[in-house]
């Protein structure tokens, strides 16, 4: 597996700065929700997203540093993300998060609904003051995502008729629109063109797409004590993902047991079974790659750089997380 | 009393456009939050924010039509609003507002969780969409002062050391300043000049804090059947307000009951025995009267016409709740 550690060289100062100016931010207001920041942004987390924010930042400003912009949109990002992380987790009623407990948890629902909002208001307003209205709406749109995302999942619990089409615009809602809209912001801010900025999107959402996809899967083959969370637990909260939409095509048995929610005794078990022995891990693999190498695609745009080499080597880093 | 109604009589037709267009926003797209929508949008809500700004915009646009953005605007702040109030119950775990069922109460948390970040994520949206950056941050800057004002709240349950300027402050935050930056923002809308913008802003303010003051003040006088809750439940659950801070003035005793959070045996009972024999009920009803006085002086900047005149009359309306 490749270390993000090394894939992210170009922008380790970068994002030591970022992580301390989100503790202060938040830390510095209010006590009550220092403690529950501390923990949010401390949690182990990859930073993946803001890494791509500042990537791409990097990539398309070779001659030049980034401007308080691009770091200011890169917290932003990583706010927005957390937030959603923290609302998910009252919504799922989840207790751990990469094995840390979560806010709802360690806290109750009350400062988790406050600790969510508070950061949803916060990247809100250091939105706006980015002064930049085409900026604006892009994360707006992300926002508005999130929330579609979240009740597209809450609608789709147990449903069976759920096509791959509808799990990629859950997927993209919940994640890579976010990766999305924040690159080609990215590339906005560092006034590319019109062109550039699209395929800049495009990279972002394939990439998103293949990193949802892998986290699916991840959720079928890590061993629990990595998850956090017994393994299966999407599928067993009625979460159909890319592994099981093609191993329901393979066995309609499975069918029959997310049909009927597990009601009877041994339902999730044989459930589990039959994804593990089912090609649906294989395909959703190959489709995971599929999307990976699209991303990799769209980064021709980019002039050589080590920012841009770290932006390719992200697909397959992405991929290398099955192994 | 006077009606509302009456009042709201140069926006009767834009406030009913409003209320369908607000209930077909959201039902349209999820039949799941429909029923919450319907639910929250029919609730025998007063519509007073999206009705001062449709009367701000008419009394700034008199020869002209209303554009399709203060309309937008109108409904943005009744967005935000609800938002407001559906993640309030959750935090505050109320089961009634209005004597009608709360969200997280008919539903559960995670549906109340999940509708109040949809409407908070349309507004952004809708926001960024009516491309005008002052607006944006005007608005932007009342999501942050929601949360802040929560928190805030959170933060001084039971504080008997809370001063009545944070007591404004907080009423601020949670009340005035969605109704002052979206009068400003209807002004600005309307291309009105900085001075009257200003004017408009302080208006908004102190109508607001009247109407907070006023609301803390029914708290305790309404009846119950009114308020849907048992009186005085703001001062039950530790939430100090303005008759209870200058009852604390006058009353020592009622200190040393809410610094102790009410955990002897008739603690309650006393300390709204001692609020309601106090002078903190005239006291409160003053200083909404004096805010209420304010906010009209800063109507001079508008011509006479119907809007303008409810807008004047709209300060004896918040006061005559309490008759």
């Amino acid at each position: 597996m490749i270390s993000s550690t090394s894939l992210f060289d170009p922008v380790e100062l970068d994002l030591r700065l970022l992580t301390d100016n989100l503790k202060q931010l938040i830390s510095a207001r209010h006590p009550i929700l220092g403690a529950a920041a501390e923990h949010l942004f401390e949690a182990g987390g990859k930073r993946l997203r803001p890494a791509i924010v500042l990537l791409v930042s990097r990539a398309t400003m070779l001659d030049q540093d980034l401007t308080p912009r691009h770091r200011r949109l890169a917290e932003i990002t990583e706010m927005i993300h957390t937030a959603s992380l923290v609302h998910d987790d009252v919504v799922d009623e989840a207790d751990l998060r990469r094995n840390v407990p979560t806010v709802n948890n360690l806290f109750d629902n009350r400062i988790a609904v406050l600790a969510g909002d508070f950061l949803f208001a916060q990247s809100s307003w250091y939105l706006a003051n980015l002064d930049n209205l085409q900026v604006v709406k892009l994360l707006s749109e992300v926002i508005r995502d999130f929330a579609e995302g979240e009740i597209l999942q809450s609608i789709n619990r147990f449903d069976v008729d759920i096509s791959l089409e509808s799990y990629l615009e859950k997927s993209y809602y919940k994640t890579a629109s976010l990766i999305a809209n924040s690159a080609k912001a990215a590339g906005v801010l560092s006034d590319v063109s019109d062109e550039t900025a699209e395929q800049l999107y495009g990279y972002g959402r394939d990439l998103g797409l293949a990193f949802q996809i892998v986290d699916d899967i991840l959720d079928f083959t890590s061993p629990t004590e990595i998850l956090g969370k017994p393994a299966g637990s999407d599928l067993i909260s009625g979460n159909i993902t890319a592994p099981v939409l093609f191993a329901m095509e393979e066995n309609p048995e499975l069918v029959t047991l997310i049909d009927r929610e597990f009601k009877q005794k041994g339902d999730i078990e044989q459930a589990l079974q039959i994804v593990n022995e089912s090609q649906g891990i294989d395909r959703a693999r190959e489709l995971a790659g599929y999307h990976a190498k699209l991303a990799v695609k769209q980064l021709e745009c980019l002039k050589p750089s080590g920012a841009s080499r770290s932006l390719f080597e992200l697909a397959d880093y992405v991929l290398s997380r099955l192994y």
